[in-house]
């Protein structure tokens, strides 16, 4: 057995159980406060709705929930997602939208029908530790998107795929309140972007798993909706919308979902008849029961509570970090990004935080594609409630402090 | 968007919507009688064991139903596992487990670790379509696997892999009532499967979704058992076990699982980690809840079931069937295998008869790698009742003579 390991890890020699994955395992632990995770709070979980849409769904429809079904999803949602996008903006039908097993699996399905051994995929520095992760399953490079200026020429990008032995297949990016950063791509960057995408001929995902948990100010249309403005019609766009039910209204049921021109989405229905038949029905049903009835006021209560623990993580890093300290201050979503002095080591600051302070958070190197941003740290804020993020906050802050004090001593 | 269609679609050109899927949209019409689908009869599912599961689920473990999960899958549901394998005798831990969202899922996962474009994979003529369909996205070359004898040696298989360019990876088969078959491979024949395996060191997949569904005679030990006798422990062998319980509970629910060597599962893991993260946590609890207190009675209820309308099948085959038409006998499963006289084309009956008998099958060329296989046909007898397979026999076996005939009248 212990030659197949170097004979067929050709697709796994660049994945590894992510640090998130690890540090995950330090929740086990009831003395780490943990800015680690990403996940939502299970307090808001609708759970009556949900058990009360199971019930349903069994009694009205139980040999559609429980049989085969097509790949292409339970059209009723499908047909509810047509409304969503509507009120984003996009202009679509039910032949536009597919239903994936969460928005992990649209990363999944778009890598294996665009990417190639060696193509390019260009993406933000840094950028979703889980994109890279689906993406890397196809071996491909990667190259940096700068949303905000500083873009490079489309020649300049194709001169880059060539010289790694592609071509530019793919762009990628987290749209709205971004994990990591938490960052917002503004208006006119997002059309900057969309006119890069054109001028590659490349489709453009758009992850926008976070979109609906804005705590402040104004929408920015979506980028799909942009395109559609741009180009008169959703059929002649480069944008592949990736959206999920996870952050609002729970991940365990694993519905996401991809809004995009038909002739991709009958690429993805294929693909996913083969890889796995369809998602689950079942949940579909389910989801969409819920949907129906309780997503807006959902969505209201998770924006209520996230943004309130927003305002004591900003709060707390006000008060208690040192100068020389810097961070994001989202606008909605589930994360600060906290950039440390160049010489400080995200990774080797996490190892004696759980050791002398027990406060748990991802080094951010792992975010990079390139294995830069030492000195960088992402910190959650959507499962730590107000109590832990002072005691976390004041720690960390005092921890950063002293090695700060150490190495000034030292120069 | 014309042109992305040729420039990415290496992944999918081989892919089309199945024939299956197609002729499912004829279940539509209600006057057609169709034996093209390969589905469980929803009569079956243990609807009200299902009602009270996702009650009890939600009642008791809400907070973890509805949360993310982790990528190996529910630990509870692999530790019945465990014990599910011991009764085929597969001795192993829950860490050679990993669950899978249905058994088409294993498949895709199994192809990404272990293909390369132009690589080869070993399978029987005819085999599973899904299979074909997964396996095709990694783009392999096939070749022909005989188990009852009529192997090639291991030299002759690597040759004419070479000289496809690309290196014999892997083999597939369904090992009980196969699907398109019904056939069974008998001890002696898996004995010398798992030899071949071992000596061109490549993986064995054991699919065994049907494996339950046996009408008659004795269960054959599972590859998986066989391998651990031949090596002494799970860890060194090389056949990987995919099972469903989509035949036996319900597919709708999507949970599948592989069972092989701890250094796979382990691979399969990070793939399913990068791919779609787990699958929906609340269905694996379900799933467990279910099978924890009724699998036993369940199977026996489907085995009834489905074993009268084997007989009725078989009992209208021989009434209706002309001279020059042969089928299988299946132990068990949901199909039989008709091979049709030579002249007579598959494709070109299931035409006439939708046209003018509305009867409806599956033409077996699509389960060949070759294309060959123009002469026969697949019907399922899960979903037809007694009344629809002696009606639906008659009128195609008619159909089939009056083929025959006019072909004689022209000689």
């Amino acid at each position: 057995m212990s030659d197949w390991d170097a004979r067929y890890s050709a697709r796994t020699g660049k994945m590894r159980a992510s640090e998130v994955r690890e540090l995950l395992k330090l929740l086990d632990q009831p003395d780490i406060i943990s800015f680690a995770g990403g996940i939502p709070d299970p307090a808001l979980f609708p759970k009556d709705a949900i058990k009360e849409a199971y019930a349903a769904v069994l009694h009205e429809n139980a040999d559609a929930a429980l049989q085969y079904s097509v790949s292409e999803g339970y059209k009723p949602l499908r047909q509810w997602l047509v409304q969503y996008m509507a009120s984003l903006g996009v202009a679509c039908t039910i032949d536009n939208i597919i239903i994936t097993t969460g928005s992990q699996q649209a990363l999944d399905y778009l890598g294996k029908l665009f990417i190639s051994p060696g193509d390019t995929i260009l993406t933000t520095w840094p950028t979703y530790l889980g994109a890279l992760q689906a993406f890397n399953a196809y071996e491909p490079h990667y190259d940096r998107m700068i949303p905000d200026g500083g873009n490079m020429t489309p020649d300049a990008y194709r001169a880059n795929a060539r010289a790694a032995g592609g071509q530019v297949k793919l762009a990628y990016l987290t749209s709205d309140f971004s994990n990591p950063t938490g960052e917002t791509i503004g208006r006119s960057d997002r059309m900057k972007l969309i006119d890069l995408a054109h001028e590659l001929d490349i489709p453009l995902i758009e992850d926008a798993a976070y979109r609906a948990l804005r705590y402040e100010g104004e929408n920015a249309p979506s980028l799909l909706a942009l395109d559609i403005e741009r180009e008169g019609h959703i059929d002649q766009t480069r944008v592949l919308y990736s959206g999920s039910f996870s952050k609002t209204l729970t991940p365990g049921l694993r519905v996401g979902w991809i809004c995009a021109a038909h002739p991709v989405i009958s690429k993805l229905v294929l693909i996913k008849q083969a890889a796995d038949l369809h998602s689950p029905t079942i949940n579909q049903m389910v989801i969409h029961h819920v949907a129906e009835r309780h997503f807006d006021a959902q969505v209201e209560k998770a924006r209520k509570h996230y943004r309130q623990r927003r305002d004591h993580m900003l709060n707390a890093l006000a008060r208690y970090m040192p100068e020389g300290v810097t961070w994001t201050k989202p606008e909605g979503g589930m994360f600060v990004w906290m950039t440390l002095p160049d010489h400080m080591d995200g990774a080797a600051l996490l190892a004696r935080s759980i050791e002398q302070i027990r406060v748990a958070f991802v080094p951010g190197a792992a975010f990079h594609a390139d294995g830069t941003g030492r000195n960088t740290i992402r910190l959650n804020f959507s499962l730590p409630d107000a109590e832990a993020i002072d005691t976390g906050m004041q720690r960390l802050g005092g921890l950063i402090k002293s090695e700060m004090d150490q190495v000034r001593a030292q120069r």
